[in-house]
C-alpha cells in the first residue's frame, strides 16, 4: 500500500446527523423504484461480507453493477466505455480492495458519468480523494470514520500506556529469551517509566476519535486532558472530560506529557524542529492520524535529544517505509498501520456506506457522514447568484 | 533474579485498615522513644530514594542499622552473630535489593533475634517469603502491594488490547522495516481482530488488582465483568463494575473471551491442559499475577490448537528464563515480569514499608498491609488455649 491508500483516520467532523433528515445535501432527481429500470450503484472492490439484509435492501432499490480490482488503467477505460451505465452511485465497502484505480483526482473524476451524485466509502481517512474536485462535479463523498472510532481510540490507548511504561523495552527483553536482557528489563525499566495516572495528556484534534481517546484517558487512566483544535468544543463535551482547550498548539505541546495527534492531515507537516522545541521536555507522542503530519527526521533528533522520550507510531509518512531510525529503537513502539484495524471496524464501514447510499439516493434523509458538503454548499450558492 | 524474587503481584487481599487502630496486631513491648536507646530497624538494601520527611520520622524514632546488599552466607554470618543487636523490625524498600540473602525460609527465619516482630517490604508478591513460619515466631510480614496496584492494572489493559488487536502482529511487521512485512500485518489483521467492547473480560481473583482491571475495562472499554474468586464480593462491589460472579474456574473460562489472572500463587498450576479444556474456543489469556500458575507447555498446546488465539504474559514460570515456544510466537506479548513497575510504584512501596513500620512499631495503630495475621492469631489463640 501507499500512504495515500485509505485507512482509519479522524475525519475531525462533528458527530453526523443520523436520526433527522437532512436538508442540507442536494437530493438528485432519480429513478423512482416503481419505476421499470432501478438506477445503478457501482459497487468497488470485494463483495459484502456481514450485511447481507442492508446489501439486500440496496439491491431492492438499485441495480447492481461491479468493479472488482480494476486497476488505473483499466478502470479509466472502463468509465471511458461507460461500461456501468449512468450509475448514481459508488459504493467501497472495504479499505484494502477497491483502491486499485488509484487516487481519486481530477482525472479519475472528470471522467465519471454526470449522472453519479455519491461515493459512499469504507475507512476514515480520505487523503487519496480530491473530495473539493468531486464537489465540483457535485458529488457527495462519504467516508465512515465513525465506524472505527473505538479501534482507533483502544489502539492509541495501547499506545499511551506503551510509551509511559517502557513496553517496547519490557517486551524485547523477555521475547529475546535471554536471561540478561529479561533482567536488565526487570530491573531498571522501574525507575524510568510512570503511571499516565495524573499526567497531562495533550489531545490535537477533538473530533470523534480525539475525544473517545479522552473518554478512555480520563475514565480508565484518570489523565489530565488538554486538548487544541481549530475550533473550542462546547462546555458540555469539555467538561465530560475534563478538558482544557489550549488556544495554540504551543501551548498544548508545552504542558503535555504525551501528546496525541487525532487530527486530519491537511497537507502540512504538523510537527516539526521548530514544534519539537516547544515540547516539555521528556514528553511522549503517539500518532494514530496520518504519518505525513510528523517530520520523521525531527523527531528521530527530539528522541535523541531527550526532548521525547518515548513515541508510538501507528502511521508513518512513507508507508509501506517505516522510518529504520524510529523502528529500531527501544522506546518506539511502530505499528503497521492498523489502529483501526478490526472486524467491528470492517462490519461498520460496510453497514455505514449503505446507509450513506440509502440515506441519501433513497430515504432523502441525506448522506449520514458527508465530509465534502462544505464545498457543494459553496457551489450551490455560486451557482444560485 | 529467580521466579522467587519479590515483584509486583496481587496479594489478593481485601483493602487494609488504614485509619481505625488495629487491635488484632500484636503489639511489642518496646523502649519508648524517651528511653536513652531508640530501638533499631534493619534497613535492607539500598536507601531510600523518595520518602525523606517520613523516614526521618522513622529515624527519629528508631535506630536504623544497615545490611546493604549481603549474600545469603554472609547474611546469615552476621544473623548469628547478631551484628545488628536485637532489631524490632526488618524494611526492605525496594523490590529489586535486599533479597541477596535468597528466599526468606525456615533457616533464615530462626536466626532472626526474638526481639524481630515485624518485616516491612516493597512489593506485591510474597512467594519467596514463609509467611507463615514468620507467624510461628510472632512476626508480623507486610507488602506493600497497594502501590502497585495502577501500574499492574494499566499494564493488563495493554496486555488485554494486545491479545484483542494482534498488535504483536502489528509491531513486528512494521519493526521489521520491509515493506512486504508492513503490507501483510496492514492488510490482514483486520480480519482476524476484534475490539474489546462488549467482549467478556473473565477475572480470576477480584482482589484490589483485579478489581482495578475490571473497573478500567468496563469504563473505557465497555467490557462485561466476571469474575472466579474463592469468596463473592459484596454487591456494591459487584455492580460497580457490573460483574458477574462465576462459582467455577470452568464456568469463567468457558464464557470468557479474555481471561486475566490476578490471583496470588498457592503452590498450585491454576490452567493446564485440563482447564484449558474448558476455554471457549478461540479466546485470549493475560497473567499479571504469577508464571506458576500457568502450564507453559500447556499453553502453547493450547494457542497451537486455536482454544487460545493470542496471550499477554507478563510472567513466566522460570524467570529469567522466557519459554521460547511462547516467546516467539507473533500472537503473544511476553514481558519482563514489569507489570507493577513504575516511579510511582516505587515511590508507594517506599512510604508503604515505613507506614506500615511506623504504623505498628510506634503509632500503635497497627500494621498498614500486614498478610500473615491469620497464622499470628492462632497462634495467639492456641497459646491462650
Amino acid at each position: 500500500m501507499s500512504a495515500a491508500t485509505p485507512t482509519p483516520q479522524d475525519s475531525g467532523l462533528p458527530p453526523p446527523p443520523t436520526t433527522a433528515p437532512s436538508t442540507s445535501s442536494p437530493t438528485p432527481n432519480l429513478p423512482t423504484t416503481t419505476a421499470p429500470s432501478k438506477p445503478t450503484i457501482l459497487h468497488l472492490g470485494d463483495d459484502i461480507r456481514w450485511n447481507h439484509t442492508l446489501y439486500a435492501e440496496l439491491q431492492s432499490h438499485f441495480h447492481i453493477e461491479r468493479s472488482h480490482s480494476m486497476d488505473r488503467e483499466a478502470f479509466k477505460a472502463a468509465l471511458r466505455d461507460r461500461r456501468w451505465g449512468d450509475f448514481v452511485g459508488m459504493y467501497r465497502p472495504f479499505w484494502n480492495t477497491g483502491g486499485e484505480m488509484g487516487n481519486w483526482d481530477r482525472e479519475l473524476i472528470e471522467l465519471l458519468p454526470g449522472s453519479c451524485r455519491i461515493y459512499a466509502s469504507a475507512g476514515a481517512g480520505f487523503d487519496w480523494v480530491d473530495t473539493r474536485t468531486m464537489a465540483e462535479f457535485g458529488i457527495i463523498y462519504c467516508n465512515s470514520a465513525p465506524a472505527c472510532t473505538e479501534s482507533v481510540a483502544d489502539a492509541a490507548i495501547l499506545l499511551i500506556i506503551t510509551t509511559f511504561r517502557a513496553i517496547v523495552w519490557s517486551f524485547l527483553g523477555a521475547r529475546s529469551c535471554s536471561p540478561s536482557q529479561f533482567h536488565a528489563a526487570n530491573q531498571n525499566i522501574a525507575a524510568v517509566t510512570h503511571n499516565p495516572q495524573n499526567h497531562v495528556l495533550g489531545v490535537v484534534g477533538f473530533g470523534k476519535i480525539g475525544y473517545r481517546i479522552a473518554q478512555k484517558a480520563s475514565r480508565a487512566f484518570d489523565m489530565r486532558i488538554w486538548y487544541h483544535d481549530v475550533v473550542r468544543m462546547d462546555r458540555e463535551r469539555e467538561e465530560s472530560v475534563g478538558a482544557r482547550f489550549c488556544e495554540t498548539l504551543e501551548e498544548l505541546v508545552g504542558g503535555a506529557d504525551c501528546v496525541v495527534l487525532a487530527t486530519p492531515f491537511n497537507g502540512e507537516v504538523l510537527l516539526s524542529t521548530e514544534q519539537f522545541g516547544w515540547f516539555k521536555r521528556g514528553s511522549r507522542l503517539v500518532n494514530i492520524a496520518r504519518g505525513k503530519l510528523v517530520d520523521e527526521e525531527a523527531l528521530v533528533r527530539a528522541l535523541d535529544e531527550g526532548i521525547v522520550s518515548s513515541a508510538g507510531l501507528d502511521v508513518h509518512a512513507n508507508e509501506p517505509y517505516v522510518n529504520e531510525k524510529l523502528a529500531k529503537r527501544d522506546n518506539v513502539m511502530v505499528l503497521s498501520h492498523t489502529a483501526g484495524a478490526s472486524v467491528e471496524s470492517h462490519i461498520g464501514f460496510e453497514r455505514l456506506g449503505i446507509e450513506n447510499l440509502l440515506g441519501f439516493l433513497h430515504h432523502g434523509t441525506g448522506a449520514v457522514t458527508p465530509v465534502n458538503l462544505q464545498w457543494l454548499k459553496a457551489k450551490e450558492e455560486s451557482a444560485d447568484a
